[in-house]
């Protein structure tokens, strides 16, 4: 299939192509209040204004709804279903085609036009939905395998329980922030001395990144009510990338027994914008392959419910200068999004609109593609060499971290992520 | 001091005396959409139709902001701060006192009265706030001692970290439910035979409850700032009873190495009544003694920041007869709520109004004591007997256990949190 062409100019390269049409949270120096709009090119249809200047006059199912687009984040226009998101980014990329069916709607409604597709340079990117619970799990088979030959060798790498059941904590949602937010160093307790057994107050000394996506939930499910792995898919809105900030050595103290915490709260970022479900559905793929079969409520007999989405991590020190420090592909992934729902709820846990699902950080085979630095640099053991010349084993203060994700390898077909970025600040002085 | 009088009927045994004032939120028959009360001996004062019929007249300080009185949660009440909280609280004590300053406001204003006041038996009682994150901390001492030996023996039972900080993990905000709410026995992978090493889906067959006290936070900290042990006070809201319901079976297997997930996340109850910090304080106490010295951030020198409230938990059968399964003091925890705070905020983790904290679970010395069933009936080996004659080593399906705690030994004036209770359903049919 040749790449859908648009009357609007867009760069063969890049992200927002036609083909994806991904929803954000964007506030103008002219709207200031955040808004809805989805990427394209290098602009934004701001949503808002189009809703207002009668864009979807031709439309008809979506007019009782059309105050969603004038709210602050995604969560309303998610509650309103899989089918209605996919009749909506189905409109919109008709009326953006080239020969679409719609001319009067925007390609020759000038003022229209001029006052709703806005540069995405002067956009302010804004958290996309309203966090209301926040989970991680640790999905990455590979990841799991060289965190756990670092901390029990390789015959006791994974858990008993790994392949069986997609192993998660719940996480903090009041810490997850959009691309762009800086990220403080935590203080946290950290043992310097194991010997000692007396831990010290201090800066952390091994601060990590994780390459993940998350992925946002549409659907609400009642309290003692599983969503079946069947329905699962009905009720995932996007997906996001996510950086997973991590402090190695808070977590090595704390974490006993009941998993890690401070060591992960101070700061998890997401990309702006959410690449909707539909969007990412020609690119689906199996995951790993899982050596058990699991057990009934997990299986997706076959199902492609992962996708190629080609990951990359890059590093930019205060010289300015970026090295490419992974490089891998989300199909990493030994349980796939539906199969976390659907043990997510197995007991009943309830789901609302917003509710944000993390994968485990995406490590690929290879030291190349090991998605954060405790694997690359062997719990600090190993030093991993810039383009600059400066080495690193965890990140510094000042050391900007941005992951890409794309799918697709066609000019002009691109469905992309955009950046998912964050620059690390010198922790807050300690009171004495 | 006397009990202080109201001119209003007050049980001598009421856990809502005039001392306490708890806030919740009602609805009733004739006022449908949920909103703020307090409770008041066997009745509450509608804060919502108080307001409407100008009961705040005489303290003109929460004038422009009464408009909390009719929202459906206690948050925008609580964002107002604690000097506001003691002022309305106290204001309202004059109000109901027997020779109070202000007899126009409602005691001898019949129409209000008529109004305004309410059986607690005819309000239908909801969350009291809309829960932005849940955290449990595991602060009960001899409750980790007492599991601690269970698991890893007696020379081995408190982890390294254990008296160096309030551990704790995240827990799930969408599944707190406020007292009364059934909890459907959750299903979930547990392993029957460890030699086998292959899990089945099943119903939890170690299904147990564990008590404990929530506190909710009423001042938000944003990301990167840490809430001193200093301040950490102001930003208490109040307190509620808490039972984590817990499936042990399920926590066995999932457990490694990210810690607790769907054995907790099917369901925590509270109780309805927020108590005020304010009320409190006269029952404030030192908690267990730490018999290491805490790094600075988490000292808190001599203040007593714990309380002294009488705890039970009943557990009542399906013959109707109700047992006394556990008594024992909430000063058995080894760290405070703002210490919690304090610890939870030291890396930067940002907080929000609504954001609950659990404490553990609290138990006592001596079998009595012990808040959980998994101690009591060491993990299933010892049985506990009923007053009905029957016997328990876990909950079984149509249990109801009630958590009560009262502050205060004296008629007239105590302090309490009314009841916290849960009924436990069969677990859902597994589809095949």
């Amino acid at each position: 299939m040749a790449p859908l062409k648009s009357w609007l100019e867009i760069d063969s390269g890049s992200h927002f192509s036609l083909h994806n049409l991904p929803f954000g949270i964007i506030s103008t120096t002219s709207t200031p209040k955040p808004h809805p709009a989805v990427a394209i090119g290098d602009q934004v249809l701001d949503l808002q204004i189009f809703t207002e200047g009668n864009g979807f006059a031709a439309l008809s199912t979506i007019q009782p709804h059309q105050a969603v687009f004038s709210r602050p984040t995604l969560n309303d226009f998610a509650a309103l279903g899989r089918p209605m998101h996919r009749v909506v980014r189905e409109y919109l990329q008709t009326v953006l085609l080239e020969d679409g069916p719609f001319p009067g709607v925007l390609k020759e409604n000038t003022s229209l036009r001029d006052n709703a597709l806005i540069a995405q340079k002067e956009c302010h990117m804004h958290l996309p939905m309203h966090i209301t619970d926040y989970t991680d799990f640790y999905a990455g088979l590979h990841h799991a395998y060289n965190v756990g030959v670092l901390f029990r060798g390789p015959q006791n790498a994974l858990q008993p329980n790994y392949k069986h059941l997609p192993v998660g904590y719940h996480g903090r949602a009041s810490s997850v922030v959009v691309s762009g937010t800086p990220i403080r160093r935590p203080n946290g307790q950290i043992l310097t001395d194991p010997a000692v057994k007396e831990p010290i107050l201090s800066p952390c000394r091994k601060l990590d990144m994780e390459l993940e996506l998350g992925c946002f939930v549409c659907k609400p499910s009642a309290m003692g009510e599983p969503v079946s792995i069947k329905d699962a898919p009905e009720h995932l809105f996007g997906v996001v990338l996510m950086n997973d900030w991590s402090a190695r050595d808070i977590q090595a103290w704390e974490y006993v027994p009941l998993g890690p915490f401070n060591s992960k709260n101070f700061g998890t970022t997401i990309s702006p914008w959410v690449v909707l479900i539909d969007a990412l559905e020609p690119f689906a793929s199996t995951g790993l392959q899982n050596d058990i079969k699991p057990l009934a409520y997990l299986d997706e007999r076959e199902r492609k419910s992962h996708y190629t989405i080609d990951l990359s991590v890059e590093l930019t020190t205060d010289s300015g200068n970026s090295s490419t420090i992974c490089k891998t592909t989300a199909t990493n992934l030994l349980f796939s999004f539906p199969q976390m729902l659907a043990h997510h709820t197995v007991g009943g846990c309830p789901f609302n609109v917003g509710d944000l699902m993390g994968s485990g950080t995406i490590s690929g085979e290879g030291k190349s593609g090991k998605g954060c630095l405790l694997e690359q640099s062997e719990n600090g053991k190993v030093s991993i060499r810039l383009s600059d010349g400066q080495e690193r084993v965890f990140l510094q203060d000042g050391d900007e971290v941005t992951i890409t994700g794309v799918c697709g390898g066609e000019e002009g077909a691109y469905v992309g992520f955009g950046k998912c970025s964050g620059k690390i600040l010198p922790a807050m002085e300690i009171a004495t």
